[in-house]
């Protein structure tokens, strides 16, 4: 099955690369092949062009200085070296805050961090997702080296107020860095990390439709970091390789293409989004929006479906063309249910049935009607299999009464 | 000037993308986007993509298993994850071994780590490049953790005898482990981790005609490495981060591709550079092959012209659009002579006019002919600016007395 015949609603996952973003990037891999760092002419229309994609990404977070821009090869290299690099800078402070709700990629660094004798609080959401900042503004101490907050989740795409987080960290202790992993926010919602007080922000390109392999990090003019990777003298320093030049224009092209479409993604991406969830959560008596009245990013809902298996349901998706998920890519495999539902508490008739729907600007009116149409099917026949078949008749009936 | 009408002899700098891996790659940039981890069908030809890559990758270094190899983002990255992984993973030995031409990213990671309190032993090279078996063999220790030499090296072509170095180690200290980072012989000459005895090796896609961003690493299966990025499940947990399937694909073609031609490698690539470089020591007087007889890489070729600038020749090349380098591109802006060629003892009246030239399988004799009738010009043009023309006449006679 290609991606051209698919109704892709995983686009939290990855995205689709555009036409338009690959057409920027084909000549350094064709023609302009030059070491971007080399000394002759061959090489200077490489190396401008690292520098115009690097001014682009500056724009796109607001940063003050294309200094502060780092290119790295993934969201998770982004994320390693904004965590690592400001703990080893400065090796006397050994307690960092972060959230229940981290990607798996984060949390699991932190699991090692703890190995190698950092203390690390992980800080709650409520029901609907939202983060406790009460819990957040106790935890900060003089000891605390880093706060690391997603900017929104990537499973319910719950946005965290990173202006308030900056705010309450600062006060207690101006010298705490704010770490912000911004993967699912960049070409969802605009980005400024000045107006939010970020200290280092990671964002990565195949989530905003460059390719799989590309990422950058803002570093704070005024926040020092140990590189994560040591060798030459690229990305002043602070991170050795040799660039990798198609990617990094890419990864400039596709910001500015997001940037110049978020009038779009928070209408019209938003309203299919909405379209799609109000049809599914009337239309099917046992679904239940996991996020409440939670402020979100546009193109995610996420979508518990009680008394079922989410694996069967996708499974039944993908039969008919529809990509969806239960989860992050990272920990897809594993059985478990999410980390992040089980922090907000979703009741557990629901957790093991929750699906993320994630739409992106190339989503069509017609696939969104398709999954409707489609939808209530799947769930009516892997709902006629579940054990709990006397729990389904009340939620039947309740709902029933309810609209009676 | 773009990379079409360049007679391109920086090889060992980066490479161009083959048209066949461009071609093998560029669905995964378009229809063929899913994240590979997904559970969906629309993941599998991309994780089949993968493995089939990781396959080809194992026999191109002849690993015993595929699960031997890792993906990374480069040949630095590759590196950094041997180097540290080794020491992180046991840190109760302090001592490493490595030698005085390394590539300077790993050097560099020396350093840094010196300051962590590692103890570095820096062995030296003969007036050939050629490594000092004795002072390695006098160096290895109980403390021993970590030996690492490049293969060949990137100025000078000089291969290393990696089987003797591994031997000299493991008879010592079989608990050493041997890095070989073997970016400059990928594609150059065969390579056989267990005929050589080596633990982990590194290469790096951009080196033998895949894009710039991919490199891979071989960790031998009785090998334990801490990661260098931490998160997903990516790599069997040793390299976190969404797999780039577009360069995985890529750096697998041109791996079976860079093995298909090891033959014209060695044969004609290897007569196009033995041509350009009698002739260059045949027509100008003032030539001089900085290697002597050592063994070397067929593509690379490292000459002194004695009493004048290299980066004016390298000037002088590029109006007329030939590509050369006097170093690596990591140390090029730089007006410090080479480090390997201090190495070796250069006389310092060759030493500042030292160039490589770096073929490779798309280098014409055509170019290799119009290189050798314009070269002549330019260091003439360029010797009779020099302020030691006493020296240069010496020089000539001398020429002239031995030629007669």
């Amino acid at each position: 099955m290609s991606g051209q015949n698919l109704i892709y609603l995983d686009n939290n996952a990855t995205t689709k690369v555009d036409g338009r973003v690959l057409e920027k990037m084909l000549p350094y891999l064709k023609e302009e092949y030059a070491n971007p760092s080399s000394m002759y002419d061959f090489s200077k229309k490489s190396s401008n062009a690292i520098k115009e994609s690097r001014a682009i990404i500056r724009d796109f977070v607001n940063a003050k200085d294309e200094k502060e821009i780092i290119f790295t090869s993934c969201g998770s290299e982004s994320a390693n070296t904004a965590i690592r690099g400001v703990l080893n800078f400065n090796k006397s402070k050994k307690h960092i805050i972060t959230t229940k709700v981290e990607h798996p990629c984060v949390l699991n660094l932190y699991k090692a961090l703890e190995k190698q004798g950092y203390r690390v609080d992980y800080i709650g959401v409520n029901s609907n997702g939202e983060l406790n900042l009460d819990e957040l503004e106790e935890a900060v101490s003089e000891d605390t080296a880093l706060v690391s907050v997603m900017w929104a989740n990537n499973e319910t795409g719950v946005i965290n107020p990173i202006k308030k987080v900056s705010e309450i960290i600062k006060t207690k202790n101006p010298e705490t860095k704010l770490f912000v992993d911004a993967v699912q926010v960049a070409g969802k919602i605009p980005i400024d990390v000045q107006e939010n007080g970020i200290d280092l922000l990671g964002i990565s390109g195949h989530k905003f439709h460059a390719p799989k392999g590309i990422g950058a990090l803002y570093v704070n003019s005024k926040t020092m970091i140990t590189p994560l990777i040591i060798g030459g003298h690229q990305e002043r320093g602070k991170r050795a390789g040799t660039e990798n030049t198609p990617y990094i224009v890419a990864m400039g092209e596709a910001a500015k293409l997001a940037q110049d479409g978020l009038e779009y993604e928070l209408t019209e991406v938003k309203r299919l989004r909405d379209k799609l969830e109000k049809n599914i959560i009337n239309k099917i008596y046992n679904a239940r929006l996991n996020t409440g009245g939670a402020n979100r990013v546009p193109n995610t809902t996420n979508i518990g479906f009680e008394y079922i298996e989410g694996e069967l349901i996708l499974l039944h998706l993908s039969d008919i063309g529809i990509c969806a998920s239960s989860g992050s890519a990272c920990t897809s495999g594993s059985l478990e249910p999410s980390h992040v539902l089980r922090a907000m508490n979703v009741p557990f008739t629901a957790i093991h049935g929750s699906i993320r729907w994630s739409l992106s600007r190339f989503t069509t009116e017609k696939e969104i009607d398709y999954v409707i149409e489609k939808l209530p099917q799947i769930i009516e026949k892997v709902t006629s299999i579940s054990p709990y078949q006397k729990e389904l008749q009340s939620l039947k009936d309740l709902r029933n009464m309810k609209q009676s």
